[in-house]
């Protein structure tokens, strides 16, 4: 049951769904705040549990953004004026070589970044809250 | 003449290119931030001069959003794990209805947002600060 907003036609995604859209996408957004202005960076991530796992340089403005941090990813048809996102918010934080077991764990995931460069620095974004929505367009036939 | 990071395979993209970038589509993604969090939406926009334009609910988060804030366009090929992205910073700010010029030019601007509903507040990004990335993938041949 999916709740549909008569004020915009946006409709809601259920947790599961949010789920699945994410699992099932391998590059993603992160935003991130930098003095006051937040920034956002394209990354190659993979879920890890609930969490959403990616690597950066170190230094990166990625590395030294930890803290509040968002991610999303969307699909649009502008075909069909259609589409749809899913945003997580959290709190982003680095996997410490300390934990070897979370760092064996997310080492093992399929983390490929299509950028090279020493991406040794691993970040999890842990979610506070995911929300998703729905446009199906003027055809009402465009389904995440 | 493209710079290219031998670090990472990034290939920086020229203020030209952003433009035009930006200038070829109609969603983007902007980031506010709500309390500390920062916060990602896919919105319908429109160039004004170097502004980026769009429409949103009277007292939605966009709306209160106001103030440092972040513009993105992007486009990935997963296949040939490939593709590019252009960021905006700046100050997002409400065009007032009291500047009428200003109202009537973003008014006549080709925004037309998938999403229903009264969009009568209009937000424009004042860009402090563009930039443009693009990572050609394993074959070299994505062009932005």
């Amino acid at each position: 049951m999916r709740a549909v907003s008569r004020h915009s036609g946006i409709e809601v995604l259920d947790s599961d769904e949010c789920r699945r859209l994410l699992a099932q996408d391998e590059v993603g957004r992160v935003a991130v705040v930098i003095g006051a202005t937040p920034m956002i960076f394209p990354v190659n991530y993979a879920l890890d549990g609930d969490d959403i796992v990616f690597r950066t340089l170190p230094g990166s403005r990625l590395d030294v953004g930890q803290g509040h941090a968002a991610f999303e990813v969307d699909h649009f048809d502008r075909d069909q004026k259609a589409g749809w996102s899913v945003l997580v918010t959290g709190h982003l934080e680095a996997v410490s070589w300390y934990q070897a077991n979370d760092m064996r764990r997310v080492q093992a995931l399929d983390v490929r970044p299509w950028a090279g460069g020493d991406r040794s620095v691993w970040l999890r974004l842990r979610p506070s809250f995911t929300t998703g929505r729905v446009i199906r367009g003027d055809e009402g036939v465009a389904s995440p």
